[in-house]
């Protein structure tokens, strides 16, 4: 485990939930210089109910970074087991996560979301960095076309698991601005990781701040894209190559440099190799997904296509997918 | 500041809420070697609504004990202030301290709620040691005489403020037991701290557990008790004297082998000082309150305070006693 500020590139992973969770468990093998930014358009669950009573960032996704970076001491092993412990009640604390109470506890005190998460931080000894997207929080608005009605759903948790093929995603307030500690951050960075986690949820809402976009084109920071194992409601029409154009739709010029994809994950390897090929980007196939489940990233099999694909080993893998391909 | 374990007198001090929390302030200054012995009856505000919803021991005035101990560096004031802060919302939430609710959250990881403390007490950086009495949480039942009517009020915060004189009182389960812990400490104790602190709610339930009395009565402890600058609704028909006719009526033989008692605060000296000779204990006359606030414990002037009784000058104090009777 590299310490934070040792050596390793500079990486910026965007995500939020489950996905970057497995995204940081995976990167914190890599590098020591890891930034963590936070979709904060939860609106369900226990950050749903903080963001409303308290008037605050959804802090969950931003807890379960926090915990994914912390130290593999016993000490930060058993605060991050209390961060993420919940209340099992038949009351009003049901299912709140203690973490998300201390966050919006240290919020409240310090005045500066970033700064209150670098407290955290310090408490669980995190490697690296864990920043929101924005100081604002937001809402997902998407237009859906179910079996040709069209409507509008709002908020994260509906959009999540609406029916129907979504067709255009908003963020509100749409004038909405990055965080300046994330924009800083993507100016140093080496590379900035996508994904995998919820498409439209979690990984597109980065990609549509401008400001975020605006950075990434001036950063020398090249771009990875790491596909999802598996599909879900929001996803469930979309072939992995349909995830290459989809960012493309959504970012304004800005394509992926890498791809990681996991060859056991994909039906149809010759329409994801022609997309990546169209953006002239690298293609690691790897089985990231653990022995048991496929549907899991494995940390260390994850990180080991990370570091391959930092240290540009992407060529010899390139070789290997044409062979696949004959 | 003296470091946990370093020199000084080994002293358990007994109470609850913001008197405790004054005797722990004023402690601090004097002995490394300190152990805290909290009542678990409370039932009102946000300790009352999380021992009702997790079914825990009441966690305010532990968390109070602990913050009162804290270390001195920023870390520690930091996490205090994260301890002790309220949230205010109009909803579930409203009232509740972070503290409370982190420490429920560890008590409900670890199952042991001294193992709890002292992981909560390691993140202050605790200077001494916070034990809860006992590991039931108990109610405080009373009877009071108003105008001649006798009625029974039960729990600690409507007993707290029930009109009428106190006649009786009683600890629910009856048969509750001490935290092992606790007896321990008494057996190692040097001292035993007594008040000041609410009277029947916070001082005397310690006295009135059997295991309490009777490790008390084992132990080669110094009984010390520190009276009220001000009266309550509890004592408000309670002369000082009645105080430690009270501790007696409770104690089973135990005694006071010294008095602390603020001159300011007294209106009958004559009589406190023939209670306190009744029982051959010392009398120590000091001004503890702050410059301020004659309701208020100057945390220095108080620690000097139990610094001389513990180093046994109270034969001057005495004297200078016999001189303000002439």
């Amino acid at each position: 485990m590299l310490p934070t500020g040792s050596r390793g590139p500079h990486v910026v992973a965007f995500g939020g939930g489950h996905g970057l969770y497995a995204t940081l468990s995976a990167l914190r093998h890599v590098t020591g210089n890891l930034t963590a930014v936070v979709t904060v358009a939860d609106d369900g669950g226990s950050s749903g109910r903080l963001r409303s009573e308290l008037g605050i960032l959804p802090p969950g996704d931003l807890r379960m970074a926090l915990s994914a970076l912390c130290d593999d001491g016993e000490w930060g092993q058993m605060w991050r087991d209390v961060l993420q412990h919940r209340y099992a009640t038949d009351g009003p604390l049901n299912n709140h996560a203690t973490g998300n109470l201390l966050i919006a506890s240290v919020w409240s005190l310090l005045g500066d979301n970033a700064e209150g998460l670098d407290f955290v931080g310090r408490l669980l000894g995190v490697h690296g960095r864990v920043l929101p997207m924005s100081d604002q929080p937001m809402d997902i608005e998407a237009e859906f076309d179910e079996s040709g009605h069209k409507k509008i759903v709002r908020g994260q948790s509906k959009v999540a698991v609406a029916p129907g093929r979504l067709e255009s995603l908003r963020l509100i307030p749409q004038d909405a601005t990055a965080h300046p500690a994330v924009l800083d951050a993507i100016a140093n960075a080496d590379w900035a990781v996508f994904g995998p986690g919820s498409w439209y949820t979690s990984v597109i809402p980065h990609l549509m701040l401008p400001d975020i976009r605006q950075a990434l084109a001036a950063s020398p920071a090249k771009i990875l894209l790491a596909l999802n194992l598996t599909s879900d409601t929001e996803t469930s029409d979309m072939e992995h190559a349909d995830h290459i154009r989809s960012f493309l739709a959504h970012s304004e010029g800005l394509a992926p440099n890498v791809v990681i994809a996991d060859p056991t994950a994909i039906d149809d390897l010759g329409s994801l190799d022609e997309a990546v090929s169209a953006i002239d980007a690298g293609l690691i196939l790897r089985q990231i997904h653990t022995a048991d489940n496929p549907a899991v990233h494995d940390p260390l099999r994850f990180a080991a296509a990370l570091r391959d694909a930092f240290e540009g080993t992407m060529h010899d893998v390139g070789q290997s997918r044409s062979q696949q391909k004959r």
